[in-house]
């Protein structure tokens, strides 16, 4: 996917993207135009096109690089990690609730319009869910390996610690009585105590 | 709400409440029109009217019979529920996730259109849920009190329990690897798990 960001090309497709995130988590994908879009940017629709051919392709690449970002800030941040299994676990968990706070619309919208994806696009999708779902199932299973983690079914607790860590942005606001570190934190002990591993110090 | 389920009205009803619930789920509430599920369902659009007046009010009636019978089947189940904080938590967590493995749709509907009720309606619905979620929080509650479980916040653990095992109807399907029994068995291990009591006997 090109990046131009920082041009004035850059820019626009950056503001198409945000504003498209935000119709699209507000009516769902099928109940927004392209029009209506490019009114919300307030660019012409002719501009609109010259980004995005059309409708279900800004769907995908808003899809794709949600999951390309998230997949390549964990690598980033994976590098620094520790190789203790609790420490990577924390490190996984901490970077997946901020990365997610970060991006609730963008994360609003990969999550519900996977129905909207075209029988091509599905593949491709779910294809970059499986490989960050693996970075966690790995952490998993060598926590298993050194007699670290008590965990029955790695594939299982993997789906279950992903959806507990996302469920985060539905219902948390900046405003609530927690920090984000704070919130980060219990949910990080309550990770820890899920896979059977001592509280990370 | 009126019940007539058995006449041929309430029939009508419930197909119609069904096919909704398969539209509304697969395309979004604001891309469903009433004619299309009129169609759907084999009557004329003044029949729909009749049983519901508009597309908002199908919507609210839908999902406040989705929270009401989730709270109600709860409630039948508790009544022949251990008294054993463990043993209750458990009986949640198998109670909660058969219920939502038989009605992917409604929940589908339910999790996603909160954003399309409207101002009148959406208190209705939260007051509903935090029902719900107050039975949870209770049995947490017990259980730290007596001494059985380890919870830092009793408040956010049941909000990471419901997104954990609600996460379960995203991915699982009746074919995968693991049976119904198998699945809620493994849930079990790790709710018990997270909240610090030992496995269920």
């Amino acid at each position: 996917m090109a990046r131009t960001t920082g041009s004035e090309g850059g820019k626009t497709e950056a503001a198409i993207r945000i504003a498209a995130a935000s119709l699209i988590a507000r009516h769902g994908f099928e109940a927004v135009a392209m029009r209506q879009l490019a009114s919300e940017v307030g660019v012409q629709a002719a501009a609109l096109y010259r980004y995005f051919p059309n409708k279900q392709d800004l769907l995908f690449k808003l899809m794709a690089r949600h999951m390309e970002e998230l997949l390549s800030s964990w690598e980033a941040k994976r590098a620094q990690a520790g190789l203790e299994p609790a420490s990577r676990l924390a490190d996984f968990v901490e970077h997946h609730i901020r990365f997610h706070l970060e991006r609730r619309e963008t994360t609003h919208v990969s999550n519900l319009e996977l129905r909207s994806l075209s029988e091509g696009q599905l593949p491709v999708i779910l294809d970059l869910r499986s490989r960050y779902e693996a970075q966690l199932r790995t952490i998993l299973q060598d926590g298993m390996a050194a007699g670290r983690f008590t965990i029955e079914d790695a594939g299982l607790t993997t789906m279950a610690i992903i959806q507990m860590i996302t469920g985060v942005i539905v219902w948390y606001r900046p405003q609530d009585r927690l920090s984000v570190d704070e919130l980060i934190a219990r949910y990080l002990i309550m990770t820890l105590r899920l896979v059977g591993a001592a509280p990370h110090h």
